[in-house]
């Protein structure tokens, strides 16, 4: 685990999708897998394959491939899957909403803890069993309820205000939903979804091969 | 305009935000702005700025920075904004309702045109004054009305099937919501939001600072 502080962002972004397709080999059975093959699955070339999973150690072994379970469970590792992660979602529209409701975060190991938003008539209502409080109290709750995650689901203007109280508050990552780019201190990690800029880049592609 | 087609996947996955700060800019009535302004706002270097810029025309003036409105504009043209796309989604879930509900999509050229779901309860339901439809004349309906961005929000295992509906059908750009990697033509683009990736380059990068 020593190397990981070496581990570049453009191969930590790559590492989710690892997870994801040494899941679906360990659901149909399968123990090992060549760096060519796992190549032909998951779209990269057999030689950046090697050299990602390089990174954090000497999984592959010569004309044997890799043992699926463990580069799994070291990946796993990696990605901080061994550990439980306190959520709080603060805007409790369409997209928060969303967020609240998809139960396979918590698999993975996310648990969804309070719900907050601005909207009087929404105070009291439940999702997932979870009540929506009002936002006046999102600092109280944080300093009580310590948090890992706050997740962002309101509009532009307040999102900023949002993320000083949960910065305030110990909560060292951000998962924002909202269109503009957080200020945080260097200790704070944010992971943007920017949905406009998502589709604009689709629209850019589409343009560039009529 | 010549040069466009030399522009990286990486210029391009840049271009949503420095056209979502022109327009602030703009609306803050700045006419003129240089590389080093822009930069201190944007987060990139003024190097890496001009380096982008450059790709797509000589907008700067040196000692005389970039016409806001001009850039916005050659942008705005570049991300394929002078056009309108019609949209279809599939999956009236969490997801697909959330993006349905965005109205700002619209004010960029995308309208919503249908929305398909596989379950019999949600036929008729409108959302936005769009009616739910059955999945199963998904095909019937991209015959009779050209689409050009088809939106996927459904889990996985619908999720190729539905991909080549649109594809059959001259779908050229997919949004997809799936957590799985579409396999298409290369005529066709496709732009993913994989939630759970991100997720887990959050708490990837969370493990990493502790």
């Amino acid at each position: 685990m020593d190397k990981k502080k070496n581990i570049s962002m453009a191969v930590i972004k790559r590492l989710p999708k690892y997870h994801r397709y040494l899941a679906e080999l360990m659901r149909n059975d399968v123990d090992r897998i060549s760096s060519k093959e796992l190549s032909e699955k998951i779209g990269f070339t057999a030689s950046q394959i090697r050299q990602d999973l390089n990174c954090f150690g000497d999984f592959g072994q010569q004309g044997y491939g890799y043992n699926v379970g463990e580069l799994y469970n070291q990946i796993s590792g990696i990605l901080g899957l061994t550990k439980e992660y306190k959520t709080v979602i603060v805007g409790a529209g369409n997209i928060g909403q969303a967020i609240a409701n998809y139960s396979q975060f918590e698999k993975l190991g996310f648990t969804l803890d309070g719900i907050f938003d601005i909207n009087p008539k929404l105070m009291g209502l439940k999702i997932r069993d979870i009540e929506i409080q009002d936002i006046d109290y999102l600092g109280d709750y944080l300093k009580e309820n310590p948090t890992d995650i706050g997740i962002i689901c309101v509009p532009n203007n307040n999102a900023q205000k949002i993320c000083e109280t949960f910065v305030k508050n110990g909560v060292k990552g951000i998962w924002n939903f909202a269109p503009i780019d957080l200020v945080v201190p260097e200790t704070v990690k944010v992971e943007n979804v920017h949905l406009s800029d998502s589709l604009l880049t689709l629209s850019c592609l589409l343009n560039d091969i009529e």
